[in-house]
């Protein structure tokens, strides 16, 4: 509902920026995008309830990137529209009115992936496919 | 002058989204709500006061919209540039250069709430008509 | 292990201030506390899950208190060391080495929650005994 | 009420601080110090109004040395304690429940002053005595 | 590769609106623009130092507008690719995660740069000429 | 000058902490502090650049270990007080007044440094001694 641009064209221009900064080579960056990974995986808290915990770190510090990131990764690890509200509400109180213009973005966002996650779920999927 | 959204624009697409998020029904997002708009009533300081004091916030934590929104209520309450601009100094002397690219904006916004102003001051009235 | 007031003065503190401020009777202030309290009740989300979303947003928000509270309240709740450290770790990659300080904090708040449970969970409750 | 060094000893700290960095003789240092005591004199807006911009700008950005300063200009400037609640309420709703525990400083803070101002007012004045 | 405004449509838009700023007229908010430019000249650290110390601390704030000025002034003063890659990796494990999306954006107006200044270096001075 | 704990009581408590924290074994935490003190060693900048970089990351974050970190480090890689001074200046002028108590703190720690740089450098080195 808002003018953002599409999550497909999101997504697009993300994975063409990464293809750059990999490329340039400098390997403590290519390190921390791999640790960056390695957090969100099932371990004592399973994947969907840290995909939460980022979202709501994301939003408390207003990246609505990282936002659009955890709202998608969320619902493909099977979020519900109230989970992920309940983590909007935990946001919005401890991060303050700041928090709602990006509030209202990830409302369009999680719109947007339910869309598309009833046409066909791997168009939200991040990974390249070959 | 800044190649933003017009202020019409971006009335209609906050409003839009507002809809959007009511109807989810979070009760608790929709309490929060209420305690924003109770914030900038009238007591103890009249509105155009609090409404700067919103405005300072927003400017040191850099949020665009919320600059927006405060910029027009503030106009709405009968600040007068002078004002808005020793607020701004305020903001960018507690906040440092990294308010300065949302001073530029916010003194765009200002620049087209005076005009949408002078054509008819409900323009700039965030309330919806029915 | 760190120089910190221990969990018992804190919640001293915190409750003789909390006093101070109701006593004054800003109504509005009264009230976002009662939705403070409200966004980590049990619902969709399990009041654990809630209390770590919280963690995370204080962690990278860098507010020891706020920290110390949730740690606190997650421990009531179930949280195990695992769960934390894996919400440590998210707050970490999320926030940078700029949590690091306030992660050392944490890890000896734990700590010291850990020894209050053992002799007598009633010791890290934060509501007033009459 | 809060374990919080006095408005004395914090007072005394800082001019000791500042006669330091002065005599470092950073030229560009001392004229930001210039230009931030320049932004809170009065224009169109009162001092008044611009120490309670300067407060609830510093409080979102969670700075106690700067919410404590702040709340003493405020009260030499005449600011009634129901004008610095709702400051501080303005501040609690853009800046969320991560303001609390600055809120609870500030509360102990401002009731100090109002104990130095009885006793004599030259007590709270931020300016060296000869 | 990014979809941004290109950095001569973002030098244009900038100079624009510094100019409608100065023309309003508040004393300080020019003498903190003053102080601005100074906070960058050659002293005992160069130039170049001084712009990626910039770099640092507007990526970490998070201000994509800093990120392209301090980009743009760092390349113009001779720093290499390696050079401003260390000083992102620097800013990407203080400030974390959150930074990404801006290291994206950081390296391709970097790109963006060095086809300017391969073209003509002029195109990259962020004075006006006359 | 200030009322902080020493520089060794601050080195002291962090080693115990980190000690603390390494035994809890999350591998991932253990990989970021590896990742961290990657980002600071000689490369295209050299080391006394980069925890300068470190330094005004810090400051403008506002997060007084990391700067007192920052600083010893950036001592004991050679940097001269101007060169220290100029980092204050950029990091004052990029974050604003809310700088200004971190500011104090960093002249008390710069000055500590300077001292115990006088008797003996290994008393700076935060390398755990056998």
């Amino acid at each position: 509902m808002a003018n953002l641009n599409s999550v497909e064209d999101w997504k697009k221009n993300r994975e063409d920026v990464n293809v750059g900064i990999m490329n340039k080579g400098n390997r403590n960056i290519k390190r921390f995008f791999n640790l960056d990974t390695a957090a969100y995986i099932d371990g004592a808290l399973p994947a969907k309830t840290k995909e939460l915990l980022g979202l709501s770190a994301s939003m408390v510090l207003r990246c609505d990137d990282c936002i659009t990131y955890h709202i998608i990764q969320a619902v493909l690890a099977g979020a519900t529209d109230e989970e992920l509200y309940e983590t909007f509400n935990v946001a919005l109180i401890v991060g303050g009115s700041i928090v709602i213009p990006h509030l209202r973005r990830a409302a369009s966002r999680l719109e947007e992936c339910r869309e598309l996650e009833k046409k066909d779920p791997k168009l939200l999927s991040l990974e390249k496919s070959d």
